[in-house]
């Protein structure tokens, strides 16, 4: 489609596209901190690897996602886009992907989004149909969808594969006898579909070549279908690439987690006692975090090995309830649920902090504390003051949510520019070699993962070591990588 | 005088009377951070030893001030209060004390406040004045003015000073042969005062009983006057508490240079390298700040005791032109000037950031940057792009002024509430026990050196180990302290 | 066999069984150190699941391992071993193996042993023989050998499947033609073997259950034997447990690198300039070892994600010849060979200190280093001053061979528990659920992995939060593990 | 006196001249590690300051110390020597010095020592008589001792003052009425000379220019001498030079603990927990140390400063026994005495190892761990197991007595270089600036503190920045130095 067409037919939806010119200049300098992403540009800039690729993108629709945005439309993509997450857009880097770096706030010019911050449920998915609804057949022929899935979390992938199953089921479930009320409005959703256009997911799905998804939880759903025999493309494990999930976790949260109770509360982290629940890679950044500000930091674990690294690293390891009396700040890293009861926050210190970095706002018991008759005070956005009925209160960030979002502005670009990196080796890997991906769920090649650090060291002065012919020889591996076995734990 | 008759009077200037709500909210929770000050509230309530003091003070209008505020007119002192530096007033702070806690914003009742965010030199130098001179006396007797000053960097004390210089010369210098263009406005304000009233600053000299100051720069100066026979009432020294200066600069700076930064451009911090201009106290906070994210650090000193100390806790110790080419983040903390000149900032890498956070904005070459020609684009407050002929740009933040007053929100409340405890103890001890400090500038007296730590570690949960007395005969001390001689670093 | 025959028949051979009670003093304290055998002692201790096994140990005989050689025995097992190398066997440790728990100097009643510090290849591979040939059967029936072997490097193991692969042929290759010296001596020693008893080795592997190996390249070469369709027995792959490669590698060397370096040379490690050669899990042991006495590290990778992961903990990465100037510490810790060449050598500060902490001292060319014309003076064992012409010399330690082992006392015994639990429960695995094993190279199941880290959190202090079933069902796991999925890399 | 007579007269006694060349090799190492002493060499070599110098020293006769003597020698000085503790003598040290650099064993030629290891006190004071008094005059005139006093502990200068205290009554008290044991060997040495040479330290003190004294305790009783009018000659105190205090006890301790606990136990410190009593420069060094191996760590104090600055450090602060079932280790660092009661050493865990690195054996109540019917069992010189009635056992390191030269070797040279750099600084500057010295205890001038730095940057590879002239004058001070206030704390 022209610029000019897309501009008219407003086939994006966006808060304010008048932050586009603030959104561009932070562009700018994230481009600076994903050099990874740059060196993708300049090596596949002129040979195009994803020419033909129509990718529709589910995933945080952040400054930094709008860097991948341009960077897999230099690479010759299609691409159209919504967040995953309802609070997690920022309207000035939506604004600026649909303005595009050769558009105008008057005349866009860039890529079709639907995201903006604090969507509704209902708009969600409105906003994740419409991403996936391509308007017109760029290549000429009558199909009217993407070829590529960009997934964070599974939501695009689970709403195309239940579109396919009722379509073959030839009806949907009846949306009141949801299992919760999100999934209700998705099987509203596939009824409307279902009734305009019955076939449309079936056609979608039969020529997607494949997804690229980045998260645990979107890993965990993929796995889940290709053992239960439900998956009908092949899928790209980004998640557990080493430079993702070794980079990402670890490093991202390190950063973020002191910005965000910094940002959240100005309340000095030295000399505190926090305690970190879980000693998975999020919680070592966490630690990391806390323990670079002179926190003294308590951890809790339920895998004997994480525990044993812990206490290996000079960290006390007890459950909640040893030591809740001493804590001035919990900090949730799990991914479990329900790890912070109300019964531990009325036990808590005056003005304890409690926030999660882990995954969904479950890991406190957040909907226990409304329901607990304390009363919420919101000092601003993002940090509120719950009171107990005995006067004591305690600080809860985010509203239970991922603290490093509400209160600050999420990983900072270069770790993302790691983890984009890899999306991307994976859209082409995968729009490419399609034939070397039969139904299955796959981690990149090692050789790529290590490409993807590769691209990240110059721009912090590494210099590698260039093992010579004998010592390749004599490891009995190639000189220029792969350089460690499959099971390396790095 | 009357709550009514200070509300009517406008005996205040703010910015904005209706943001005292949201200032006294975040006073709430800093009171919690401040276990220093809250202790002398509760010791010294009742039995009010600064009943009849009259306090000018000039310092920094942040929460954590108004804080320190309260605590003296809680413990019997009448206040009036201007900011030392012209950007570094919290606007809703100095609402918030205006307003007081038994006011209202229609109806305040607390302490008189002239300071707001932004005010121009001519602004700055007249809130001073009004800060210095009170309106009537409240003891009955006809002196209009101050017994105490609390300063910050020693203006008001040099106003004072220089009122009493001139009247007794019965003339003031012409403003326009100033040193400097403050200066000129100083001579300005003494000129018409000198009119209007040739006795006043000599009048207000002879009732005060002393100042405490509480900054390096401030503490120079005196001592300076002191040596040249110009001081006129003695002066206690601050900053040099040990639970001042080894508190507020190392552990305050911790906290806030990443905080800064993060908050200026959300650049990750881990694997960049940083180059941080001086290794004192607040040097070494800065390191540990920047370590504790897994930056790289070098250093350069002066002082080779303070070189060596970097070394030994496995510093690179360079001077800036030695690794100019390699530094991401560049951080000074001196108290000299011009240390990173406008030939270092075009051999900087592209979109290195340059901040300080040591004194004066003049230890990045600000001046020359404007003068250069590079071009300035300001990303959002605080955060300047500058783009020099060749295309390369660096990043200055706050404009070269401290980093983590523009950037961040200073120093955090517990380790404020060190450093105000100390100002609170001084303006006691020099009140009460005035005979015992002739003429002279003093520190204070070690035993309340340790009581301010001492109030500081219960809601740390730190739990002192008591001598008993053959341990303190042995050891020819007090079991109560104090513990360490004079001469003890800590 | 009874004891007094056992010491009658000097079924052993150590250097000097007069240290025995020292060896039996140090154990003790010892077995305080590795909970994780004697809580197998514990559990097993009645039910003796080895009973039945005659094990083949090869494994450095210290007094670690005799830690574990009465483990095995106390589970039912009969035991005869050998050291994996030629200097690591601990005199003492031997000693007071061979006299047992029950036995003395005059009546030992232990285990026989045959190693000593400082064999010679020859006396090493007599060790060896004797290791694996037992004088009869203790079942009663004619079959004279052990059924299961545990191995450290795969020399017990090779030799197994070299005199086999003879027997097949009906000849041993000509010594005189062998690849090496050392493989010349064992075609000797299989030579007469084949001589003597011609179905020696192919009756022992058709007893052999299984062979467990301790480290990488043990590991190495048993898949490479399983790729070439060479191996003839079932193998547990010791050393990729999580509890093993991410303990003992990064663990042991942070304690015992800095120890070795004390040890040999007294200097203070702080203030120094290190480069650690290799940021796998023993460089990353290295580093924090150095940083922890306030070296500053520098690393070198050729592995670009691990130079990633050094620079992201603020590493500064460089190749050997970009820093060679400034090094006062050299640590190879790569597996790699001839990292260190002659020429470097030559170019590094008078008295700079250099060692191998990786695996064999080619890392070091000392052959170069014998060959350059420098002198050797030793300056106590394990520290020789290697002087060039110019005057300039280097102080090399532990001749090039692991320095741990060869200036201080190896990895300590709380980080062997972890390894020698995985190697006990390898055992018993191995053993009993032989079916489970068919031919092939395994790693120990991820339930037996958690619980060696279990067995070692009591002594530490920590304590686990236990999983509620709610939780289990939401992570969809068991509450009592396996908590993680296979690819989890800690 | 030529050297054929000193080695004839063997006006000297150490434990085995044999041991020199040994001695002699590690000089020389240690001279490189020892960067200030030989830049004093070559700076001072040719001018000799100290000709006509005639130095009894008193201080650990250990391998450093060999360095300062042969510093001392070559500035021109004549030196005797003895140790100040009867158990610190390294005796191929002694042996070197005897020697000298130019002699050999069987003509020795270097300077008398009188020092051993393990002497009794009967011994200790014999040697330190024999330190104290010089054969014959050196210049040619009668008086034969000393002009100079460099001292540790002050036991020197002590019985030079009583000597001439006694020496004035007339007579010496009853050493059976002596207040110690040791107090009473002191007074049947001065009974002695009284009888022999009734005016012998009255003499010998109207020669001193001075004494220069190396730690706490010695210029603790300076001070309390000049305090009550007794002292008779002037003192510097090198104790609190800057470069001395914190470096020697903070960076000598990081170094040598974890050195002493891993030589004398071998026991991995990693995930322990341990407990150092004491947060001042010898327990910052020792929690450093502890960290830096991964041990947990908690925290003893008695002064709330020093306990706010480790809270502020994320160290736990504890009192003893409200952690005493948790700890694994104990250090005790203070100074002070029995912190460490018979009634804790039962209430430890089993194999808790205890230890002492602050100042005398009496910090752990060793009498009383004596008496309690604990059995003692000797696992290796420095290595105690004592094992109570219920069977619980403990390790005691190095007798109760400072466990890094019981147990490893002291300080390592690098430091004891800056230590020792001072002494000769303060030598100098007594000797030669006698009339700027009257009597009192004084600390070397800032600039000398800074030289002492100065010389010990170039070997680390540290690079000073210089100050501009403008700088300078804006700074108020020397570009060359001093740089800081006197009550600058670094």
């Amino acid at each position: 489609m022209s610029d000019s067409t897309f501009a008219a037919r407003k086939d994006w939806r966006v808060a304010d596209l008048s932050m586009a010119p603030f959104g561009r200049k932070e562009m700018l300098l994230a481009e600076h901190e994903m050099p990874g992403l740059m060196a993708l540009r300049e090596e596949y800039g002129d040979s195009k690897p994803l020419a033909g690729a129509r990718i529709s993108g589910s995933l945080h629709m952040t400054i930094q996602t709008a860097v991948l945005i341009e960077t897999l439309t230099a690479l010759g993509a299609e691409v159209r886009w919504a967040s995953c997450n309802i609070f997690s857009t920022q309207d000035h880097a939506a604004a600026a992907v649909v303005v595009g770096p050769n558009g105008t706030v008057d005349e866009p010019a860039g890529v079709p989004v639907y995201a903006w911050k604090g969507e509704t449920l209902e708009e969600y998915w409105w906003c994740t149909d419409q991403m996936m609804t391509w308007p017109d057949a760029a290549d000429g022929t009558t199909y009217d969808g993407p070829n590529m899935i960009l997934d964070d979390g599974g939501d695009a992938t689970m709403l195309l594969h239940k579109g396919v199953e009722f379509e073959k089921a030839g009806e949907v479930p009846d949306p009141t006898e949801a299992s919760s009320a999100e999934f209700a409005i998705v099987l509203g959703l596939l009824q409307r579909t279902l009734k305009s256009d019955p076939g449309k997911w079936t056609r979608m799905a039969s020529h997607i070549k494949g997804v690229t998804e980045e998260t645990t939880t979107g890993v965990h759903r993929l796995y889940k279908m290709m053992e239960e025999g439900e998956l009908i493309f092949p899928a790209i494990n980004v998640n557990d690439s080493v430079t993702k999930s070794k980079f990402d976790n670890l490093y991202g949260c390190r950063h973020s987690l002191v910005d965000s109770i910094s940002r959240a509360t100005d309340v000095m982290i030295g000399g505190k006692t926090a305690l970190v629940l879980g000693y998975g890679d999020v919680g070592k950044g966490c630690v990391q975090s806390l323990q670079g500000q002179g926190a003294r930091v308590i951890v809790t674990e339920i895998d004997p090995i994480n525990a044993l690294q812990a206490a290996m690293e000079g960290l006390q390891v007890l459950p909640l309830e040893d030591c809740i009396d001493e804590v001035d700040i919990f900090v949730t890293a799990t991914g479990n649920f329900n790890l912070i009861t109300i019964d531990h926050m009325k036990q808590m210190k005056h003005n304890a902090i409690v926030c999660n970095i882990g995954h969904f706002d479950n890991e406190i018991d957040m909907a226990g504390l409304a329901r607990s008759g304390a009363t919420r005070d919101e000092l601003k956005p993002g940090t509120d003051v719950w009171k107990f009925d005995d006067g004591k209160q305690i600080i809860v960030l985010a509203e239970g949510r991922l603290v490093n979002l509400g209160c600050a502005t999420g990983h900072p670009s270069f770790v993302m520019s790691c983890s984009f990196t890899n999306q991307v080796l994976a859209q082409i890997e995968l729009f490419q070699n399609t034939a070397s991906y039969p139904l299955g769920v796959y981690v990149l090649p090692k050789h790529l993962d290590e490409k993807v650090a590769r691209l990240h060291l110059d721009s912090l002065g590494v210099k590698l070591t260039q093992l010579t012919d004998e010592q390749a020889a004599y490891l009995d591996i190639n000189p220029s990588g792969p350089f460690k076995p499959e099971n390396y734990r790095y």
